[in-house]
């Protein structure tokens, strides 16, 4: 095997399929990133979990395919000190010669026979997303799964397509996000997607312009645009039914802007030292909201001006379940509907309506 | 007490004086801050080994003084809504009121009449250094102590002024530093001073264009400026016949680019886990230096350009050593002065001369 290629290509390569390495591993194969050149360059890692490809141009001279430890090759890849480097084998002494200007470097090879074949799935049932909205779709709605070892039904996305509409729905103990968009597409169907792999896909969204399609069988799904492809299996769980976690009326709505009302409560944390055992409090005074908290370290007390409608209210809150919602908001105002004080939040835009999230409030004591 | 101030200013003084503040203090009446307003808004804290008072400007409504818990004011300080920040004592309840826009925060005192006093010395024996001058003293000597628990000697810059000369030398096991410059002052001293208040002074001396003055007792060490004071205890220790350690002739000299020559070597270390267990080896082949090496991960080899003078040597150093020396130099390129594979090897630079660095080698395996 022997090709030339760019350095900083093959760094962007090395980057993503490295993210299918896991760093606790008892299988030291999988640390390996296979390296496969027949047409293209194409680069691969897996953990049994998480399969990803990855394809860049490259000048070849001979196919062929290696296995490197993907730590060593790519703290030295990263490193080089020319913009191309060139990548061969030396089979006899078992050896991945990597040269690049003056500098070059000998590792070992592993053992290729050894490592374990990703299998993609093939791309009949797919749906193809607009970049931009498929990154919107997973940013506001990851935000609201649990990444502790709680229900798998909590661990991933649950994606709904009902008609032209598609949902990405996540839920945990404390909130809720349902994001929804409009798709030309009319199947229909719904898959429990784990978060992990969702992540991923997001970042590989973030360096690339393409559109991002997505296939899946009854086990797997795989995203996939012209040079990438990440396969993962799908969460096995039933899932709630959501929409009727939504209070139907409300008693309380009030209106804020989104930046002063999400620094005002990361504000009120201050005076916590562990902020998951003390509830912000607010409440409402004329045309104001109040964002207060007690705690270890003091008092706080915040107000900021709203347009408040309906009977008021005092409700506890965990300031980090409500962070995490209006970080993912990029409405300058919000409105926040209640119905009692052990009732939800439900936080919708004023601009966007393509978004609903619930924040679950918690006791407090008299 | 109560006072008005710009927050951006009141957010630098506590980030330098928190300095003084040791994460792991068993005294928690360490942890405060002292706030004293008398003529002006002046600030303290202190861990015994070091103390540090910055002074800022301040609307003064009644002067008074208290100690906070630096972690908690710190934090509340950092992330208040508006430019300025009121801070009043309501004395009754022992507690300190911070109000910013429309927020307001209410923190408990600490016992002020526990909190050790730091105790400055007066300004007699002093020396005034411009605060270019003195960084690039501290930047290109300190790098050669040694932070683990080695001897006393190693944990500090000998400050050793012999006529108008001022000397800011460093030594651990594995390598030197002298920086000198010139002064107009003729008193002559020598003074070890710890790493870490010259750590402290070299940061303040980033966000200031002030000269900084030192002044000294027989047991301690003292920097400041118009509004900050920083005070240290000396290192009661001999020091090293330093100037001894650097060969009289040399048998080889390399002029090699800096740059290049730091990241060949960063290089060579990426075949190494540990750059610690293996040497990188240097030898010259007629107008090359070449660097190499070889451990666990493989092997790597890099040629690079050089004027070579001498006869020619194969020598092994650790690389972060040599790494440590090259990232402090300014000049484009520098000479390597070699005598045999087991005499240190000298760097100076081809366009300043005003430091020589030592670094020893490593005994290499036949």
């Amino acid at each position: 095997m022997k090709f030339t290629c760019n350095r900083d290509n093959l760094v962007e390569a090395i980057n993503v399929v490295q993210r299918a390495i896991s760093g606790k591993t008892t299988m030291p194969i999988l640390e390996g990133i296979l390296i496969e050149v027949i047409e293209e360059l194409k680069m691969t890692a897996n953990d049994l979990d998480l399969g990803i490809t990855y394809e860049i141009p490259a000048i070849i001279e001979e196919v062929g395919s290696v296995l490197v430890s993907s730590k060593t090759f790519g703290d030295i890849v990263r490193k080089l000190p020319d913009i191309y480097v060139t990548i061969e084998t030396s089979e006899a002494n078992n050896l991945v010669i990597i040269t690049s200007g003056k500098a070059r470097f000998e590792i070992s090879m592993m053992d290729i026979d050894e490592y374990p074949q990703v299998n993609f799935i093939d791309e009949e049932e797919s749906v193809t997303f607009e970049n931009e909205i498929l990154r919107s779709l997973i940013k506001q709605s990851i935000f609201a799964t649990a990444d502790d070892d709680s229900k798998p039904m909590f661990k991933g996305v649950f994606i709904d397509k009902e008609g032209k509409t598609v949902n990405f729905v996540a839920l945990c103990n404390s909130k809720m996000a349902i994001k929804h968009t409009s798709m030309e597409n009319e199947k229909e169907f719904k898959i429990l997607v784990p978060t992990r792999i969702l992540n991923e896909v997001y970042k590989v969204l973030q360096i690339t312009n393409e559109n991002m399609s997505m296939a899946w069988s009854k086990t797997q799904v795989m995203f996939y645009n012209s040079h990438f492809k990440i396969i993962s299996r799908l969460i096995n769980s039933e899932y709630l039914k959501y929409r009727d976690l939504i209070p139907r009326e409300d008693k309380l709505r009030v209106v804020v802007s989104t930046k002063d009302f999400l620094h005002a409560i990361e504000r009120s944390a201050l005076v916590m030292q562990d902020s998951s055992k003390y509830p912000m409090v607010l409440t409402t005074d004329m045309d104001e909201i109040v964002i207060s908290a007690k705690a270890e370290r003091g008092h706080s007390e915040e107000r900021l001006p709203a347009q408040v409608n309906g009977s008021s209210l005092t409700i506890g809150f965990n300031t980090s379940n409500f962070i995490d919602c209006l970080k993912v908001i990029d409405d300058e105002t919000i409105s926040l509907h209640f119905t009692t004080s052990l009732g939800p939040c439900i936080v919708r835009g004023e601009e966007y309506d393509d978004y609903v999230f619930l924040v679950m409030p918690v006791r407090l004591k008299l």
